[in-house]
């Protein structure tokens, strides 16, 4: 995952827009654009909102004065999705009109894919108290919904916007990382990191020094039997080779091996300082 | 994706916690205890809030009254992750502290498969304006962090606890539909080794017994200087808290520990055998 927006990334996102049909309260505006700026999109089209413009929006939307002034408001759904390509309705799993259905995670890639194709996506959601009609699901190509627990399917309009708004970041770097998406943690750790703790990863060579360093040290302070290891040196590896030591970790532990050993043969005692230099 | 929630997901679900530290919002936790239950998700732990119990909790979580009684109110963070294998810190990608960062994606799919094997999981929100601090993350054994807009990263805790228990309920169907697929290689490890080595994980609460053990050793051997300690109690737990102990391995290096103290103490002298039983 980046840390900046890319120009590819961030030009995607430029292609779909937020549409709320409706809206009663200003703060569900509010809460939107803040949603929406957070995960890198702009654009929101107001469909006949009750209230508009209103001190809650701008308040919620606080740093987001950006997309409040490119709000477009129109009358109809079909004013707000006439130039789009593609057109998601978010609806509740209940409903009864039988349309494709897509959850986010697969809505948002399909969009993703529609949006580096140049194309206009809409994401429409409904009223607060009774989403989108039959007749306005019907403009929609596909019907979108979110998995939630089918005991309490409350996820208001505002939290349904910032899930639906990160899926299509996250959908957007993964279509900008492909096919390079590294999935692996550590790499990851190391892609996000960018301090002096940004130490490389220990290689598999280096690591064949330190379990003989390691067991070395064992034996010397009789833990280990070298003619009865029984099991103790597999759970060495197994512990080590889980956790990919970094540089500065692996010559840490490997200068506490040294001090122990220096200790054992007495070619150390306590109390006589010695140059230290561990971190 | 199911439209209900099959007893192993909610199951796994029911081993993830979350915890709200210091919240100062009643309406956070109110939205909180909302996006959990939609997301079906029942156990939250407050750090000390400042405010608590206030009518807008119970306004905004309405219908999630189980969840409300079964909160849990401690004093500090140690409290509220005690019981835990594994315990994520969230985190702004600027943090100065290094540490193992994951994005929400891939450590909801980590916690979520610590829960199929019945281990105790926390997901940790820090306060309104300044998040968590160092303190309280270097007890965490991640950092989890949603990939936000770099221009914009102000995500409040309501939304991002949003997010993530979005992404939870993600992971636990997806677990729950690919159940046999091998997560990573300490499963890998485990299931192609016919041994006793299925030891249980220990818990956070163990491993607070651990570090202090290990700086206690190397104070002992001099290599750690405890009125000038460095980075070096913090670099022991990232790199402990990354690997997750089972108890095996746990013991085994406690009673690597003992035995370099009682030689720096002359307790313990070369060549005089002891009972050794570390496997």
């Amino acid at each position: 995952m980046n840390s900046f927006d890319s120009n590819d990334v961030s030009n995607r996102l430029d292609h779909v827009r937020i549409v709320m049909v409706n809206t009663t309260l200003p703060a569900n505006i509010g809460s939107a654009l803040r949603a929406m700026k957070t995960m890198g999109l702009s654009k929101l089209v107001l469909v006949a909102p009750k209230t508009y413009p209103h001190p809650d929006i701008d308040a919620l939307a606080a740093g987001a004065q950006d997309l409040i002034e490119k709000i477009e408001i129109v009358e109809t759904l079909e004013q707000a999705i006439q130039d789009c390509h593609l057109v998601f309705g978010t609806s509740a799993r209940s409903r009864t009109i039988p349309w494709p259905l897509l959850d986010v995670r697969p809505a948002a890639k399909e969009a993703l894919n529609a949006a580096s194709k140049d194309q206009n996506i809409a994401i429409v959601f409904g009223r607060e108290d009774r989403g989108l009609t039959n007749e306005e699901l019907a403009l929609a190509n596909y019907h979108l919904t979110i998995p939630v627990n089918p005991d309490y399917g409350v996820l208001n309009v505002a939290q349904a916007i910032q899930v639906v708004c990160y899926e299509l970041r996250m959908a957007a770097f993964e279509h900008h990382n492909q096919p390079n998406e590294i999935k692996n943690d550590h790499m990851q750790l190391k892609q996000q990191q960018s301090m002096q703790w940004d130490e490389p990863l220990v290689t598999q060579q280096q690591m064949e020094e330190f379990y003989p360093h390691f067991e070395k040290m064992l034996t010397e302070i009789e833990f280990l039997d070298p003619n009865n290891p029984r099991l103790l040196p597999l759970r060495l590896r197994r512990l080590f080779g889980r956790i990919q030591l970094d540089r500065m970790e692996y010559h840490l532990l490997r200068g506490v091996f040294s001090r122990v050993q220096a200790l054992a043969s007495g070619s150390w005692k306590k109390n006589i300082k010695e140059d230290q230099s561990h971190d």
